[in-house]
């Protein structure tokens, strides 16, 4: 144990297995670490495994209400979504994990942490940016960022035969066609058969959600509440049944949307390094809030908070959490804003699932009134002034006249088509 | 004929039915003009109709293929959509109407234009804004917004009265309990019993699009091919048809959209002169151009081009679109940079329609290389050395570290959870 | 009085003169309300003058250290600027008084306020806007929107005439050939002769500062420190002399850039409503502490958090500033944003004011270690791995040697000038 | 010359000329490059000593021209400033030197390129992403990150002992406690003593600029002409003389700044790696140029366009600048979009130095018509509709008295002072 502690993220598979024993080899003492996001794994027998391989000690910590209530609300409360298209699953679950390994390594006097991440991904990033802004003075060991492992370990058959050899016992000799990252918000796939963009991933990757030609031929209703931008309950089952704890209401929201097929995404994205990738993403639940978050805005939110917060807020946190910028002074400013455009958004959304499609269906706030029916009704005079808006409309064609005159002038005709 | 003519928009309805009637009334002759933007419409009747109550002349003009190529493939080259959801579809069609009703008043004389559109709406600030920037002299005759006009046609039945007593034939007595407008985009659906946000549309309220849960139980693929950012090709059926004209690729994805019920929203959304409204649209084919060409820009376009276009040029030209400036500077500067950003986006989404959803199975490109599958391989090492990302993570961990140890200075860990 | 008691914002000129007798002849009672906002005046005789005019009261409020505190501060903190070069001295202004003047309102009784701005201007949009959101009940008297009112008075001899006629005592028949607008933070200067934009300004024309070539050929140091983004000390006369009292600290920053000239500026601007304005402002103090606040942020703000803010809060706070939009829900939204980007704002600036020039001469921070001379001395190697720069610059490179590829591919060669 | 072709950048400073007998000695051939941005510099004798020192060839290049047209002028046309205050002088330079090294080193065969920068600073980044994108497969030679090469020359006493020993001639055995960068539009100093953010820089480093307390006591005026947002003329000297070539203005701007004084600052700021950093810039002509196109703007420019820019193209292409982007699709997409909002950018700007301050007397534009004097007089109704604005204001108010509404109902008025 010359060389010191070292805290592992540990998983329980072929990879972190082999990193494991390879780090004892190279001889330091390791503590793995195991993080409970809400995935599917056997922490107990992975937790042997570690013991078994070597590890001094392994920690199995349950991070899900801090990643539910720190990292996918928020998340919701301001839309994010990368490129369009992505909701973020897996960088949302790195901050918690990293921090809480942290916590072990300190626990434990580690000098060091050390993780599986493959050295061409988004995750080595966002894990060792994490670790850096959480203790500035941790070392980082990354072994498939160095060219000693990397070249020992070429493939997937050198560390079978690795494992074969340090009597590292290995559950399926077969690994799937893709690597996937599982936790409570979603499941991603990519690598293997998905780096041609153009194939379509076989119907069985899919592990979260029924096929949407499979799912129910009847749609499901439910609605979400939300205070203060998050969501705070879910009615569901004819409002016979209610989920208001965290954690609770985004596993029934999974559940619901699982069910039906909500929430398959199929993209290729941008990575922090510059290289472009393709992912397949399911983010059951966390699709439908947000899509209930999103139509709730329209209801009770001031237009202009709301277009600010769209220009600036929604774009840039993505953008930071995507990057692993999650424990960073841009991050807490964000998030002050975020909190303060939230402040009126309360209300409830009813929702529908149905073969792999969510629609709101209505939606109505007891406290925020900036929506009046009859006000907007077009039938109905109220206290407007119907010719005010004359005045609006030629005030704001000032500007518009003076461009139409300038192009009459140009002898550059508006009423001409191009 | 005392007072000039003017040109007014007619549809046929009850309301510029009567307004026709009403300039005449007043001492202006009127040149009736009606857009075809692929509405589904009488418009031969409605020509009849409008010279029986006594028009000069009714011109109806096909703008179809401008509507599209003009406004709808610039607003899917730039992934436009107003408060995250609303395609813009009624906004879109505004330009080119407004445009060919000037050219008939300046082909005509008409010292001035009128319009039906209600005193509380877009519409009305949408089409005079136009007016006003294509024909900064034109005078505007907006009836609703004028009292001595409503206050003498308080409601329907003043107007169904009026119709009466003046021999305007009235096709239908009972009109239906919400407003609707529709183009070859889109229809919308507003007003009367969609006031309330919280009623869920009755089912037969959708016009163009088949219900979800009634959709073929088989999904539908087809292929969408993109130059420059601009849909140029649909191969559908197998691939046994090609659809590449403008109207017809366009026609196309509606036929497949409306067969699978792809494109129904129903939102609160705040209005230009700053209440909300309540408005459900259905945006068959557009919804899916749109979405297949989002898809595309993954894998085309470089990541930096696509994050400036996304924070800048969506935002601005869906809010200009959905304000009516389309004819303004900012346009012509907004489209100029739109043009600019797709220079790359030429390549192919093979897409899927089933009850509702529309899905990317695939995309590829012939020409654009900025994914590479070995490269981005977790698998492979290629020209990138994966040591290399060390010193890009340190690098980026240099500022982060700094508010870590600030942090722990100020004795606010960020290791222990808020 | 059957009319009703009106608050009249009044300035004891020849305008609101008039127009206060105007609204006493039309029937109303009316409160006279003036703002003491640190224009030079003679509030007393003023007030006689309101009185004797006919005014049941009038108020005179003292606004001064809450238009520094609330309005000018806030704007320092987040930069303010409007078109890259207006301070929004004007701006500033209007929402303190708008306020006093709705409180002095609710206290009397009176259902309306009124004002004496120009029916082209900037300001009675914010003082209306503003108005309606701080009561939205109020009624809004603005006789120079009133045809009957500006029919009546065509130009400045009518009112001198009317003056005459009704005894309202004038202290100088000349008035200048500009229009002013004076306070603690600024003083403007526009129409009349500086309506032609190439018309240098008269030497005699500036008020609150001393002609650049007439300043002292000495330049003055002082130190200005800042807690939290806001302004807390200046020190000056060798360190002999402090100011830490808001009000105290905004006079001496005046006192200091009167003498050496420092703050004129002239622009062509654009209004609200659509129109361009030329405008000389000089901003003597707020220009100083403005431009030192900029520069501890180089010192003490994260880059991050920097670069957010310059592209969303300096812009969007200006602008809502000028447009008169300060009681709405995204000032609130923004203020809170700016209030979290500032945390980190504490330290000392060491100015120079010099014939019209401000210089920063030095600064430092006894609390943020953001900056560390030895870490970014090209000299040390420190903490610092340079071969780290290597691979950040290598990741950084990978999209641009995609670039650079497609451009040798297509025979674009970058290397060739253009 | 077993090793191969290197291009050098040399300046014939002892850093370089140490690098090249180092190169010469690791067994490279070295052909060296001398880039002529405007710098005062004897390029002759350098040219001769690297020759001397065993350089195969030397090359001088004349970039001046496409650094202001290519780089410069640009970035006056979109106001180009990072973080507030710095106008890129060094970022500006570096792609053309760049360029025309990689064009040096084709044309001689060379595999690499090699640069004296230090490995903290920004001007590696950007000297190295401008080579890649270049030329993809270049190899690059960095010695200040090699660890051979740093640790061999820990101190200027190490460089100069091996330029003793080596015959390398050396000027001066003292170097100037700061470092400096010059070119055509600035010079920048930085480190050394100047690494204490609080030392006022010593009135013997500033080069360029006449210290403006010494500055002539009467201000110089001078008119500079835009086309399209590009300077075309300078007239000066009472209108006697006038520059038009490119490099003839801006060299002419840049004797009337500095004799002024006019264009130096004193600032801390962030580097790309995110360190902080102190540079003091003086940047003459450039400074006036630049500020001279602001002006015009606000006469030329349509509102809604100069927003947009502000808010997106601004900020965006001086980050990239800064950052060493200037190869990249990201510019060449801001670039299309900064020349589409340029179009109107027509007139002439009447401008004053004096002792160290740049103002503007007057403007005017002969082509460009959107100011109208009468249009914005005070004094004058003209086409406008005062009444209106009265519309115009009701209608903004409508969002604003539902927020005052809510407000009064939750017992928050916004009558009372904080």
């Amino acid at each position: 144990m010359g060389k010191g502690k070292v805290c592992l993220a540990y998983s329980g598979g072929l990879d972190t297995s082999c990193i494991l024993k390879y780090l004892l080899e190279e001889g330091y003492e390791v503590i793995a670490f195991m993080a409970d996001v809400g995935q599917e794994e056997d922490f107990e027998a992975a937790k042997d495994k570690a013991l078994k391989i070597g590890a001094t000690k392994c920690y199995i910590e349950d991070l899900r209400r801090e990643f539910i209530e720190e990292l996918c609300y928020p998340a919701i409360a301001c839309n994010a979504i990368y490129e369009n298209v992505y909701l973020l699953g897996t960088s949302l679950a790195r901050p918690v994990i990293a921090r809480a390994q942290v916590a072990v390594a300190q626990k434990e006097g580690c000098f060091a942490v050390s993780h599986g991440c493959t050295g061409k991904g988004n995750d080595q990033v966002r894990f060792e940016l994490a670790f850096y802004a959480l203790q500035p003075s941790i070392k980082v060991i990354a072994p498939w960022r160095d060219p000693v492992f990397y070249n020992k370990f070429k493939g997937r058959q050198d560390l079978l035969d690795y494992a074969s050899a340090k009597g590292i016992p290995v559950t399926s000799t077969k690994s799937k066609p893709w690597s996937m990252d599982e936790n409570l918000a979603h499941c991603s796939y990519e690598a293997g058969i998905l780096e041609d963009p153009n194939i379509t991933p076989p119907e069985d990757m899919w592990k979260l959600t029924t096929d949407p030609t499979k799912a129910p031929d009847t749609p499901e209703d439910f609605t979400v509440s939300f205070e203060k931008g998050l969501p705070v309950k879910l009615e569901y089952e004819g409002g016979k049944k209610t989920a208001t704890d965290s954690v609770d209401l985004f596993l029934t929201a999974n559940a619901i949307a699982r069910k039906h097929g909500v929430g398959r995404i199929d993209i290729v994205e941008n990575r922090f390094i510059g290289l472009k990738s393709r992912g397949c993403y399911e983010t059951p639940g966390f699709t439908m809030l947000r899509a209930a978050h999103v139509d709730l805005e329209g209801l009770v939110m001031d237009r202009e908070v709301r277009a600010l917060r769209d220009q600036f807020l929604t774009f840039n946190y993505a953008k930071l959490l995507y990057n692993g910028l999650y424990f960073s002074p841009e991050r807490e400013f964000l998030e002050e804003s975020i909190t303060a455009s939230q402040k009126k958004v309360n209300g409830s959304v009813r929702c529908r699932a149905f073969k792999g499609m969510f629609t709101v269906v209505g939606r109505w706030s007891d406290t925020e009134k900036l929506y009046d029916a009859s006000e907007s009704s077009m039938d109905e005079i109220g206290d407007f002034e119907p010719s005010d808006t004359t005045g609006f409309i030629s005030v704001n064609a000032i500007r518009l006249k003076k461009y139409g005159k300038a192009k009459e002038e140009a002898g550059e005709s508006l009423v001409t088509k191009h």
